[in-house]
């Protein structure tokens, strides 16, 4: 018995990794975020038993989890991009842990960049950024964001956040002394088929993503104009807004 | 005809996508990187051009990707990681475009979270961690790196480089103010077969490192606390060294 805490990847069922997926295939349990791919939920057994996880808090999934591992079974805890990668998915290590039920972790491609990339937009380039900063403007991450460091930090930031605090963000970063000119870009659903992505520059990337639709990630930095050059190749089933202010581009 | 920009994933060939090995598979051509996994270079077809990428610079490697394109091939130019995270995958889509050559970004498990993961290190935890900086310690990437700047970045620091460089990496943290005892780890060919990783604090994680091999992850920060507790479990087949200097445990 073992419970598989497994990346699903940043949403295309295709970039789940070959470990991943055998796994999925192979499984007594499956418990999935909703965010996951239906594709990838419907690659389980027949018999296996499969739970969406909805409306269950952090605890009773825990606990759930631990209760899967005990009866003997394969589980496989399917999570969004990374377990590890603002996933929570060590602290349900931690409880599996202290439950002495076995357990491995098998990472996922984050959306840190594969959901950048889906836009065109390398999160590092050759002599235009050498640095990345994740951070979660979700208010449920806890600490808020620290605005005045984040400000002076060179190279890229990404911000894994709902569209409601984009505003927010980037208000906060202009406040504390970021150039409202500063390269952004938002990309929504990004790898999916149905992904959009806007840029622009920092004081206007609100109202350019103002249609957009969560889960979205915000890129700020000069990588963002390498991504206006390479984006048209990359775009895939990315579509682009081309008309009206959200299709504004900076490059 | 398309070039197909694939990342190969931290080390372990399962943690290639899914995605990405269909494309191995079906490929015309192939031109890996050297720290690529063997097996799989072996899933391409018998009969693809299999090409490893050795002392060659990068502009002959993109004159390469383009010729390959032109010749009306599906290659496939596999990439340690992930092609857009200190991949240089970006001027490869550069040469590309301006070639008017097809490409495609497939992104893969990045370094970043998948090895400090195998030494059970989660590079966010709630309540410890909301902030990843990355950065690049190998000379070759330029920019020498902010000391100042670092020295006051809170949460979870890493360090791509080799362990040429680790010595000089903490010294300058250590200089511009960063705490000796900040919680560090050195992880070495993480998600190999034959990985290892040490942990301890800042001022000693060079001299507990020292018989170590690249390439090699540097974290620092307090997750990786949360690490030796959870690594005992997630070792799979990497093995700690618990014996003489190098085995000494933080936690």
């Amino acid at each position: 018995m073992t419970v598989w805490l497994v990346g699903a990847g940043p949403g295309d069922p295709g970039l789940i990794t070959a470990k991943g997926l055998d796994l999925v295939r192979s499984c007594d349990a499956l418990v999935y975020d909703v965010l996951v791919s239906p594709e990838l939920v419907a690659e389980a057994p027949a018999d296996a038993l499969v739970i969406p996880r909805e409306d269950v808090k952090q605890a009773q999934l825990n606990a759930m989890l631990v209760e899967l591992g005990e009866l003997g079974l394969e589980v496989v805890r399917l999570k969004g991009g990374d377990p590890f990668v603002f996933g929570r998915g060590s602290e349900e290590a931690e409880a599996l842990l202290a439950a002495g039920v076995p357990f491995e972790v098998v990472p996922g491609v984050s959306a840190l960049s594969a959901v950048p990339a889906s836009a065109g937009i390398p999160i590092t380039h050759r002599g235009v950024s050498a640095q990345v900063t994740l951070v979660s403007g979700h208010s449920a991450s806890g600490e808020a964001l620290d605005y005045a460091h984040l400000a002076r930090t060179p190279g890229t930031l990404v911000v894994f956040m709902g569209l409601a605090h984009l505003a927010g963000v980037a208000n906060g970063l202009m406040i504390a002394g970021k150039s409202p000119a500063t390269p952004a870009a938002v990309v929504s659903r990004g790898t999916h088929a149905d992904g959009r992505a806007v840029s622009g520059v920092l004081h206007e990337i609100a109202a350019l993503a103002a249609s957009l639709t969560s889960p979205a990630l915000l890129v700020i930095g000069d990588v963002v104009t390498v991504g206006n050059r390479l984006a048209r190749p990359l775009v895939g089933a990315l579509e682009f807004l081309d008309g009206g202010v959200e299709g504004r581009r900076a490059g």
